[in-house]
């Protein structure tokens, strides 16, 4: 019931000015349009609450799910789930869980709205689990993803050498730890924007991944917006805005 | 000349094999596609060379303007560009100069080519020069700017009263200097992508923008990119690159 | 004995001169009032020795407490108390204890001696043992507490639909890990003292709560004092003296 | 014109529903209270919009100030304002101006409203400037002051021979540069709240303020809230806000 | 096929413009000398892929050392590898495993093909396993190694007995964790490059191996070389490129 | 066999030059007085080898003191050894052993030898562990130790009621955490030396002592001087060599 | 008037017990003897107030000096003086400036109380004003003192060819700014105290001395106590004492 | 006379052990080989003392080079030198002087003795003062230098058309601020050893370089030795070392 119902319940007499107040009040938010923001944010890109499994218990996350599951939802997310909880997830419903990032997705089931295609790049395979929860994050949010995961700039020529893949992607988004220098050779090479990830990959004046975040601010290639640290999920969640705004898949 | 064109000659005789090979490597990155890369960035974003005023001086500044100038260009863009820079080039050419942000531009000549509007908001006067080197830039790539500077969220009534502004532009850059707090609180009323753009205005644990910039970093909003410090001109430059990809202002 | 009865013995010839000076020397601080001013901090704010958990043994904090309680003493508190410290307790003694922030209170018994509520405001799930190792202590140092544990800034809607409760407090502590815009936009809306505590939740640029710490001394909302990384007990104290200023319950 | 009677309106006919919906929209805040507030804490408090001097021009602070004036408001504050400003601002108003602290006022007239008298207690001359935009700003704000600078720890004696002063205060503002330990002795030696304020004076591995600013949120005395770096203005309204909590002078 | 022979494969029509194209286009590096460079690089060093442990199951390192071995790979170097991986590598294959530094060689076979002698230089035995990292390194790229361990700066003379034997390398590794005084001393000594590793042995305010990093940084030795905190192999790679410049074994 | 002798032996014929040359050349430093440095200084300090136990096995550990047994060693100090490495010497030797401070003494036998006492002062039972290491260590080094470690700042009247004690002292070392501030207050009340030892104890903004140590370096008192954090060991070796310097006792 | 007087006076009846509360009161301290301590220390040390230059103007520092002259003080010193405070004093008084260090000394007169050498220590020019604050001030405090500036650890030799004016020494101030690597060195060849003095000399990673102080604290040598950075003055305050602890000269 | 010829002395009567024992004593190190080693340096790298201009006079740096011209020297290397001392030595000597860098060089004579070309790149105009001092510097140490100054890795193609240039040269000096990402890709195409200069070129997040430097340890290619912030001068010696080791110019 909005705002424009409630007047015209008082105007023509089915509602008390009190009652109206009253319910004017107590939602009071709901005629400056924030839960429709929140509708049509879950309308347009797919995206539905997700659970952030570090904090929870195996029953909570359980729980959570069933009920979210009894309302019909597909592709429940689960970031930084433990491998316990996977467990017993597993014996009660349809998850798709990859250890390595420890992202869990209940009931899976891919479909494409996005404009184009979504690059996950990285240097190296120590970087994968950051990688991943970005990959599987961008998918779950309805976006195809291309995974190029061994282009790190030491070695040139093997960027070079997906060269196509990465100059075709609508989005960029960049993962690296101590070789932080990947954003700014990517950045220079394509006109698409690109999301930075740090990670906290390495040792020693890697500082738990200041090195490669400092690295990546300091960027001297233009387009380019850095995430926190190891924020593989935060990455694919603006990738996957950025890969929305043409609407192309959606009409 | 590309590299069928080059490779016919050779097949027909036109050129030797030698010639050919030294061709190919003097200009080794053609045949790779770098220079088309340039062209079609410059075509498709409005986007040429920017000039970085802070290490120049007057002299170089109007040498180089004028050999553009020559060439025809519009809206040549120098940045950090000093007062006394200003002034030379104001008695030889077209010169636009906003004192605040020490942004120049020559031959300036609007044009909207993106998708929508870009968002600048901000909630003091004092982040005013990085705000406006962010707007001016997103002008002279072509993108319709709305400037929102008064919505501290400490006044969060400001930032309310402003809502359908911020919440119909398809990019936000949020600039804010002590006050980071409002990238997490414009991230969570829009559904757009946001650029966050850190200051150094504040004094103490300030740290010259480290306080804005961590608490962007860790933004509970999701959907946020972050840019370097006190850095205008690249969140304008990823915020046109955004508002640029549904192209529905190019047809 | 006070220093007037010293003087007087001394006058009435009951003490020789050396003998006051003795008196004097080994006790150099009751004719300063010190051993005062602690019996009337106990006296007004209900409060007596709290046993820092951390670095004791189950058996020493079984001893401090079943001393203090032969002394008749309620509220007993114990903050950093492991599980296997209460369960010790359990067998011997009335203990409450709460194992998310492990604080244990002996004897408990809620006696509201404040001049109004304190709320303690926070914007997720993770930040509760904080929360509640603050809102416990404030119950036993005589104050009711509203918790209100759900209002992060990215979702403004719900911090706005708990208004009433955040502005009609008297004092607010607000409890913030990676999300201290809280303390800012809090801070901003209600005119009581705020008092913001910074919790290590989160993970990367977060810095074990460096992140939050410095927003929150930035906080552009004036009113606001700041304590420690996950001090919530201290929070609780300050809160405390502030929320038994006017006297009004006292009388 | 509030909700209630817009309601009322719409009931009796004078005004339609598109027209009571559109009076919503425009002022959506008035119904949530905020103007409220803001009215309120000024009459409560006697705080009015401060004019933070150090990013306008003479010119500029002079125009806020004579529109203020001549709404008649008196006791209009200006922080960290430059002498150049200060000169100008006295050939055309009554402007006290302290160099030191760099503050000024406007029609300076002093009403005690508070409960009881802060202290500003220091330990050197060195951090005078942070002391008196701490007391001046107190002042303004109705609050009656005492002034103890020279009370060093390591120079304990001094410290003790005003204990009365600093025990008989109703909130303590400590404000310390090098010497942060100040903040600890006082805290153990009264009950009353303390707002520590850190200074920059110092050199070396004080680094700016750090080193006061940690050791302040380390001080093993409880009930310290602590402000940001230099901001004595900041303390001063919290440590306001603290001495009007009972209300007594107002009655 | 180098660029040459596709020319000429064209200009004698073995090869059509398009299939030489598509040639180019999916080894573009070819012609550019990258590959030359990875071939060049392995025959010349002695340097062939390493295997970094810290990240791999001992499953997937035995099968990586299988594939080289069953190539006839001499030397195949592990770092950081894991007691469990040793274990099971030695079950199967010709493998030399130091557990201190966590060093792996298979099919370790030495042949000096330096110019010189590298010392490797420290002052306790805390660093060693950084040392070991080092001259392992060292050795399996083909030089002769002199271990040179107890040379601390804090008793001057057990350096200065070993001082023929520092003197007389060709290239020093000085491995410090809170001694990083011993490269200045070091460097001050010899006319030969240093290559400093800093290490992460200490407590307190060595801060992770940052106090011996910044020292050695500002060495006022000239000639002195850093790597990264605990870079063992790093130095060790980078000390074997110099000793290798002179090509005097080779003949 | 020193200079003279050797030159005095080639000169009667004893020695040719030759072998004088390689005595001189292998023993480069006893001519120098290094070797006369080490045994003067164990002769004036009672101060010989001591074993840094943490990075020692238990075995490697009894060996080194069986040996120095066998020489006739009393006092021989182990520092951070681990219990595992007390209980296997407890079987062979006869060794003291403190758990708290892990320090390990073998045939134990106090003399004192030094001008006065020295005070270890401390504000609370955590720092007892790095407290116990200096007491401990002094008193192997031959001085009188007074452990008064219940003196923190917030409760000055401790303090106070201790101050015969802390001002007769010969030497102070200060052992503080989050309590740096005891240093301060200490060094302004006695002129003897004070040594300061940070401890990592504490939590939060403390940093592992970081807190404690910049505050102690910009300690208002002077006459201070600082070791590295929880250093207990370092600061009982500067004091001691203070409260040599008299050399009272030894006559 | 001490307490015995105050107690006798009461027994005689030349004092009420009223009069004498009020008068111990007043003096609190008196009786604890902290006046005493003050005068035993000036006469212990020649130790009088000592004027800090850098927050007092020239005619601020002109009056407290002509008051302690008329006093009959000597030896009045102002650190950190600016040239034109000492243009002024040299104009009145009978003043010792020495422009690099910034010291200034009013009536000098140098007598010779300590028991032995202090020895000021280098090892470059530039450190050069730090180490005349500590010289000048240790004579200021009645020290010898032995300047040794030129003994870089880069250059060993410049170091041993003065050994034996650093091994007689009694104390050793060490002043080191990007070479922070002196401190070892010496600590480990001497069995004197030493007190270490990182200075902000330098570029780059020395970080304002950040570098130095950091060595200093971890420094292998023992007996090595740090100060500020810059802290020449600090330095020879702890150095004084240490070197007035024999008694020998005061005999 | 060396310590053979002494003890020869010795034995033929020519000395008596007295004077031979003197002669030891004061020129201790002789017979160590110190002195050597200064001399042996010179001569083979042509290097001699190095005045720092910085922390000198314009008079002092004149009165050095005189001293050093009347020797016969060339190449008299001066950094970090002001324009004025640059001034006042063209009056009287043959200086060469560049403004940029602040390298002067007198009696400038330039003689190529080093193995192979040291390649100084850089990724833009704003490192060019550092890259020239390292460029001079090893031009005054008798090294071919070739200057790239054009090849930021966002630009990929630039560095791509001077790879020829990169890759013949015997050692690479990389220069980078913000662009610390180019010290990654040139290591990771070269096989020569690369010494990398962080400058402090740019703004915000990269803190006066330390971007820069933490990137360049965390390097992922291998071979690369890091110096100081802005250290081109110590750069050019370590380079210069490097390019001497082959001896292959000096026979």
């Amino acid at each position: 019931m909005d705002t424009m119902e409630i007047l015209n319940a008082v105007k023509e007499g089915r509602m008390t000015p009190e009652q109206a107040e009253l319910k004017l009040r107590t939602q009071p938010y709901e005629d400056l349009g924030f839960v429709k923001i929140d509708h049509h944010r879950a309308l347009r890109q797919g995206m539905q609450e997700v659970i952030y499994g570090a904090s929870k218990t195996p029953e909570q996350i359980l729980g959570i799910c069933q009920a979210m599951d009894h309302k019909g939802d597909n592709n429940i997310l689960i970031t930084r789930m433990k491998p316990e909880a996977a467990e017993l997830l597993q014996q009660h419903m349809d998850l798709f869980y990859d250890p390595l990032s420890r992202v869990g997705i209940v009931n899976r089931s891919f479909k494409d709205t996005g404009d184009g295609v979504i690059a996950v790049v990285s240097g190296g395979t120590s970087d994968q689990p950051v990688c991943e929860e970005a990959a599987l994050t961008a998918e779950v949010f309805g976006n195809r993803v291309e995974r190029i995961y061994d282009v790190g700039v030491a070695g040139l020529h093997r960027l070079l050498s997906r060269l196509d893949d990465v100059m075709s992607a609508n989005v960029i988004i960049a993962v690296a730890g101590m070789e932080g220098a990947l954003v700014s050779v990517v950045g220079g090479l394509v006109s698409a924007p690109v999301v930075a990830v740090p990670t906290s990959v390495g040792y020693g004046a890697n500082f738990g991944g200041v090195s490669a975040l400092l690295n990546m601010l300091n960027s001297c290639a233009s387009g380019v917006g850095v995430v926190n640290i190891d924020n593989g999920f935060g990455a694919a969640v603006l990738a996957s805005r950025i890969n929305h705004m043409g609407g192309h898949k959606k009409a």
